[in-house]
């Protein structure tokens, strides 16, 4: 690589290690920070001090937020009897924008992947299952990823949740909205096979 | 958009700043550092603050150094009678990785924009006159982006430094390497079939 100067190459070696960001996209970013504002870069710099500082976990759901409660937790008019399960918070912002949901949710941080070594005890499962014992959740949708690690994970509550006595449901799975079949995997078409409903 | 987490959602206003960065991307990166460790964000933060902090301007050709001459000026191996003229910094690191050039640099700063209220003076040219009236250079590689502007401003050097008895240069434009033909657009093509050498 070619000489950047030092504090150059630590910020594109930090900003390398955030997530879908490469060499080249570390660059640019780098040296628009340099172009930029001093006040702009200060305002990133400190906006990523202040989400460590500032944030916590919603002790009912998991889900961040800056109090005790999460929006969702705290607004009474969601839906008590229905829980949507995700892997992470960000989860629960796509599904938010369908505005077509109005249940709980329950974040899980992560999924099951025993070759990482994460069990089930790594995963807020007790809490959940806690949650049910209240009495009040009629069904559980499982939205944890279509991956691997996504659908053991949904295997696995199913087969934990239902014995409590709740329905347990699953997200489907089939060809995305707008994308052409052509485009779509093998698993996706034969999921997408699977899961066809009458007309 | 649902609600995030004023913190949250301060961070992620402000990685949208970034050149390539979109809501989405945004919003993962936001949720990365929430799970980072303290330290990494705290690196990241600090990383950023000391781009603005500690780097400055080269005084001779414009680029990103930490003392007052670049490494490519301070380099005496480099052949002082070739200058490569081009926008930003980063695209000196461009023409670097290609390990074939060994002249020198001059950053402009940016490209001539009249739209933009880009004109002349608001690039370094008056400093690049000055670097040829010491006598030394006798070629200007001109290497501004294939763009509208930067062909502008290709154009209006190659009328400025002509007089000046330099030779002034334009990099070739064509077809990129490992491509297609059929992924390149009209107006590379035209410059390909233009630009097409003896073989």
């Amino acid at each position: 690589m070619p000489d950047f100067a030092e504090p150059l190459a630590r910020l594109i070696t930090e900003l390398k290690r955030l997530p879908g960001i490469g060499q080249k996209s570390a660059q640019r970013i780098a040296f628009h920070l340099l172009r930029a504002a001093r006040e702009e870069a200060g305002q990133l710099s400190a906006a990523i001090l202040d989400v460590k500082e500032k944030l916590a976990q919603c002790r009912v759901c998991n889900n961040i937020c800056e109090n005790d409660l999460c929006p969702y937790c705290r607004d009474p008019n969601r839906d008590p009897k229905v829980v949507c399960v995700v892997e992470e918070p960000n989860d629960i912002v796509g599904i938010e924008t369908t505005r077509q949901y109005s249940g709980r949710y329950h974040v899980l941080d992560g999924a099951l992947s025993p070759l990482r070594g994460i069990g089930p005890d790594s995963l807020k499962i007790k809490s959940l299952v806690d949650r049910i014992g209240q009495g009040e959740i009629q069904e559980v949708i499982v939205a944890t990823n279509p991956t691997v690690e996504g659908e053991a994970t949904a295997m696995y509550l199913a087969r934990l949740l239902k014995p409590l006595g709740v329905r347990v449901t699953r997200i489907a799975m089939g060809v995305p909205v707008g994308s052409g079949l052509e485009f779509a995997d093998e698993v996706t078409l034969q999921k997408a096979m699977e899961g066809r409903r009458e007309m």
